[in-house]
C-alpha cells in the first residue's frame, strides 16, 4: 500500500508516518520510484503498535525505539524484554536522593519477601512516587503499598499467561509490549471504575 | 520566601514557575514591590501537587487546571472530584468508534454488576485501551478485565479508606489527587516488580 493508505488504515497522520520513518521506528517501505515506497500489513502492524505506545502509553520516541530494539533483538529473550519494557514505560526518576523513601521501598521488598537491585528501574519508580508522596506531605500513603503487592500477584500471573498463551515467539513478545503499556492503562480504568461504583454506593447523595 | 527559595525548595526551575503563574497553576505570591512577591508555604505546598501530577501523572496543563478547579471549587464533593480527577489522568479518546470494544465494556460491566453511563470517562478510557488492544491484533486482551476487577475491588476499598482517613475535607479532597496519580504510578511500579519476581522464578537461567 502507498504513505496515504497507511496512514488511513491506522489513524497516523501522513508527517507523523514520516517523522517515525526519519527516527527509525518504521522500517523504510519498498522503493517503486525514487519518490515512492510501497508498504506491507507489517507496516501497519508495527504502526499501530508505535501508535498504542505513544497515544495510550505516553512513551516518548526514545523509549519507544528502546522497546522495539528488545522485539527486534535476535538473542531477545522475554525476561530480559520484559525489563526493557518495563523500563521504558516507567516514569522519569524523580526521587533518587530521598533516604526516606528508599527505606520504605526496602521494608516492603523485605516484608513481600521480594528481591530487587536499587538500580532496577521497578525499584527506582517506586522510590520515586513515594518521594513524591512525601513531598506533597502524604507519607503515610507508603501504608497502601501492602495492598497493592496483594492485588499485583494475581495480575503479574495473569500478564505471564498471557504472554506464554501466544503463538510463537515474537508474538510473545509483543504480548509483553501490549500487555505492559495496555495492561497498566487498563488497571487504571478499571480501577476508576471500582472507585467510581464504591464512592457512588457509599454517598448515595452526591450528583 | 522569593522564588528563588520555592524553586530551591520545589525543585521547578523559575521559568517553570513563572509559566505557572500564568497559566493560573498557582496563585500570584503577595507583591513586596512592583517586580517582587513574596511566596507562602502555601504556594510550594501547590506547586509540589503540580510538580508531581506533570511529572508523574503525566497531565497536561490543562488537565491539572481542572483538578484544582475541583480543589478550589466551594461546591466540592468528594464524589465529583473524584470524577473530575480521574478523568483528567485518563488517556485520550482513542477508540470512539469501535463497536466490538463498546460490547466487550458493555459485557464486562454487565458481568461484574457495575454501572456506568458511555459517557463516563473510565467507561471511554477502558474502550480506547480495548480498540487499541484489537487494532494490534490482540482481541483476546479483553479475557484479562475480569480478573482486573477483582485486583481493584480491594485497592479501590483502599483508595476510598486513604481519602476518608484524611483529617479535613481540604486534605481528602487533596488524597483524591494524590491517591490517583500517585496510586496509578505505584500500581504500575509494584506490579512490575511483581511481575520481575515471577518471570524470574520460572525463566531461571535468563538474565
Amino acid at each position: 500500500m502507498r504513505i496515504a493508505e497507511l496512514s488511513r488504515r491506522s489513524g497516523v497522520p501522513v508527517p507523523t508516518i514520516k517523522y517515525y520513518l526519519r527516527e527509525g521506528l518504521l522500517p523504510a517501505g519498498e522503493l517503486t520510484s525514487p519518490n515512492q515506497a510501497r508498504y506491507a500489513d507489517a507496516h501497519l502492524h508495527r504502526l499501530r503498535l508505535v501508535r498504542a505506545m505513544v497515544e495510550l502509553g505516553g512513551l516518548s520516541i526514545a523509549a519507544v525505539r528502546e522497546v522495539l530494539g528488545a522485539l527486534d533483538d535476535p538473542e531477545k529473550s522475554l525476561h530480559k524484554a520484559m525489563g526493557t519494557i518495563s523500563a521504558a514505560v516507567a516514569p522519569a526518576d524523580l526521587g533518587g536522593e530521598d533516604e526516606v523513601a528508599h527505606e520504605q521501598v526496602e521494608a516492603f521488598l523485605r516484608r513481600q519477601g521480594w528481591v530487587c537491585r536499587p538500580t532496577s528501574y521497578a525499584y527506582k519508580a517506586l522510590v520515586g512516587v513515594l518521594a513524591t508522596a512525601r513531598e506533597v506531605g502524604h507519607e503515610r500513603f507508603a501504608d497502601l503499598l501492602d495492598g497493592y503487592a496483594d492485588a499485583a500477584r494475581p495480575l503479574a500471573e495473569a500478564d505471564l499467561g498471557y504472554v506464554l498463551g501466544a503463538g510463537s515467539e515474537d508474538e510473545a513478545l509483543e504480548a509483553v509490549v501490549v500487555g505492559t503499556v495496555l495492561g497498566d492503562a487498563a488497571m487504571a480504568a478499571v480501577r476508576a471504575l471500582a472507585r467510581r461504583e464504591l464512592s457512588g454506593t457509599r454517598q448515595p447523595n452526591d450528583p
